[in-house]
């Protein structure tokens, strides 16, 4: 195999054979191929996106380039969510417990925030305690004793996606599609699931910036998980706002809890349910989709999600104590609140500057090594759709930077539009099911 | 400044800025950009070519990254020839000694052959002796005192084109007209010159395939050394067959003493008189081209530009007498000649593939680190255009490598095509004249 022909033929617009494409990548994993070939690959392959079978295989070379979990000793059906991630998106700590509760494995790999997005571990890890990192026995008979086991990746699965997403992500090529659905897929498929629930956000907020580029990834994580005989159900969700109350690590974490309560925290409690109820359905627990949405209600209502939570929460070290009463959990040291400057009602809240907010504050990382601060974030009083009176209070933050309190505020001020007139908001935020 | 956002705009078809261009570029030269990130950068600028301003702000980055040769001492016109590659392409070795028989400077800086291309370096290298590296103080004083000096590429010129050259060569980004411009034109414009005359070739055995694509380079290669206030004349000229009889490097050094005689080797002649007329014109020393390539013509038939070949030869610790005396040059292992299969008008002779042929035969290199065998090579009997008998002797092949002799003479065989019909051919290489 010659790199630099392979790359010529990919740049000039022929298609790679799929075993061109797993020797290149394999090579590179075994260290043959230096960072700079793979990296002006990657770039020919932004500009001549992959097809299908390019795709397929490249998703394959990274399912193998590491561990395949083997979970077949969990005689449960085994299905898991993924999110491409967007601002208070807080689902999987409301899902994951319904879906366990009922008697479906959840065996689930999450990742951390960037940028202006949040990410699960760092969620769970604002509870005291909590382990993220779980060897692989562990996770294994958690799994078989709770149906649930909340982790991180670990070094074993997809080691190749790692290296490559290391790579995209300081030469601008994390932005195509089928290279987006081949890294998430990898790291799924190697997880040992049977059915996986995707959650393709759109809007200010998430990656995908148009519904039509929604779809295509939606359409192309199916594919590739239908390829390995896997059940996928994939949904478009609304990000132009966040989701829920609550943006920050610990804040978030909270309001699971009181979704998990019976709250009813509309937009959240939307697509967790849709969500769950997908779940359910890929598990054969129930006939259709809207079946599953009242069997996921159900657990709510019954209490039986929130002691799976809690038990969750218990085995895996965090202090359960403080999810059941939060005043016991430490306070931030500034707490500041936004009025309206106006009269009317909020007609957007741009879901990415919240995201962009609530990391200045803390509750997020810019750079990888950056620290989070779990306590920091924003707690919204009103939503889009909202009437609120001049001076009425439309947020507060909470940080331990004095100095970021005021930008802030003048940041998330311009990001909140107050309209006079009413806004009609049908307040849907699961906007369709893909196939 | 950050690489990432800088090779993100690139990739999204917004043109960088002159400062962008020359900050990202120095970076790289300083370390400070690693070379995965570059290569992301180039790829990126093979699908959005550089424009004016950037292909600008490259090689100015470039020519500034080593020294520029301050030639103001020499009081004598400074004119230089480039030739974008071919086969058999040797009119450097014609045209350097008639111009510098004309009191004009010829600061010549050559490179070596790659693929199935011959270098002027390689050429000089196969007389005996010659010394293609001078000191700078050395190339200076010949060049004042004959002329003319014939050298290769210094560390201290441009060294960025050197290390963005290198690692185009293994990430499949050579071929964009901007990158090869900018850095053909570095290299010339530091090395101190007053005008420069472009061979740009076209056809099978030319790196630009189109004559469209040809033009393109030419008008580049223009531009910018007019930015500089340079003199630049450009010609397209034909590369589908070698040019002369002789390809390897002693050989064709034989075909340029040869010519040098007086020994009219047509197509051969016609470029290095051409070339030749449009440096004399530059250098003020003719009123027209034609005048220019009367001069020339009278140059080589009076004897004194071989007499400057041979000085210059001397000076640079050559072996004038093999020159002289063709037979005291060692014989290769090898000899065997290629036979018409049958009669007719010779209709093509792939100058690629006789380039490649020659390569491995011995004189060229497959890899940078690759040896030469000077005396190994093809010499053409015949050429397009004229008829042969079948059984004639087409060409002949000289190599100290065994088993290369059967594979050659049949990849050759297939190279040549030979046409039952009378071939129209107008025998012309001049193709056009650029701007």
């Amino acid at each position: 195999m010659n790199p630099v022909e392979l790359i010529r033929k990919k740049r000039d617009g022929q298609p790679l054979k799929a075993e061109e494409i797993q020797e290149f990548f394999s090579a590179y994993q075994q260290g043959k191929i230096a960072d700079y070939q793979v990296s002006a690959m990657l770039m020919a392959m932004f500009f001549r996106p992959l097809n299908q079978v390019e795709t397929r295989a490249l998703c394959h070379t990274m399912i193998h380039s590491g561990k395949v979990l083997e979970l077949s000793a969990i005689r449960l059906p085994k299905i898991d969510k993924h999110s491409t991630g967007g601002v208070g998106d807080k689902t999987s700590l409301i899902l994951a417990p319904i879906l366990a509760s009922l008697d479906v494995a959840v065996p689930m790999i999450s990742g951390r925030g960037l940028g202006h997005t949040g990410g699960t571990l760092d969620k769970l890890e604002s509870i005291p305690g909590f382990r993220v990192s779980l060897a692989a026995g562990e996770f294994q008979a958690q799994l078989q004793r709770l149906h649930c086991a909340l982790i991180g990746q670990t070094e074993e699965i997809a080691p190749l996606d790692k290296l490559l997403y290391a790579l995209r992500d300081v030469t601008a090529t994390v932005e195509s599609i089928p290279l987006i659905a081949a890294s998430i897929m990898s790291k799924k498929i190697a997880s040992g699931l049977d059915g996986l629930v995707l959650d393709v956000k759109t809007g200010s907020g998430a990656f995908m910036p148009t519904l039509e580029k929604s779809r295509e990834l939606a359409k192309t994580l199916k594919e590739i998980g239908e390829g390995y005989g896997k059940k996928v159900m994939a949904f478009i969700t609304d990000m132009n706002e966040p989701l829920g109350f609550a943006v920050g690590n610990w804040l978030e974490v909270q309001e699971c809890v009181d979704c998990l309560k019976g709250e009813k925290v509309r937009d959240l409690m939307d697509v967790s349910l849709a969500l769950s109820g997908a779940m359910l359905l890929l598990a054969q627990k129930c006939e259709s989709l809207e079946a599953g949405m009242l069997l996921a209600e159900k657990q709510v209502q019954n209490g039986k999600a929130l002691a799976k939570f809690l038990e969750i929460v218990e085995a895996q070290g965090g202090d359960r104590s403080v999810l059941e009463d939060g005043s016991r959990y430490p306070k931030s040291r500034f707490c500041a609140a936004l009025h309206a400057d106006k009269s009317g009602w909020i007609s957007q809240i741009d879901a990415r500057e919240v995201g962009l907010c609530s990391t200045l504050l803390g509750a997020g990382r810019l750079r990888k090594e950056d620290a989070i601060d779990p306590k920091a974030g924003i707690r919204f009083h009103q939503k889009i759709g909202d009437r609120v009176q001049a001076g009425q209070i439309i947020l507060e933050i909470f940080t331990d930077r004095e100095v970021s309190v005021q930008p802030v505020l003048a940041q998330l001020n311009a990001a909140i539009q107050i309209s006079p007139e009413h806004v009609q908001t049908s307040g849907k935020k699961v906007l369709e099911m893909i196939g």
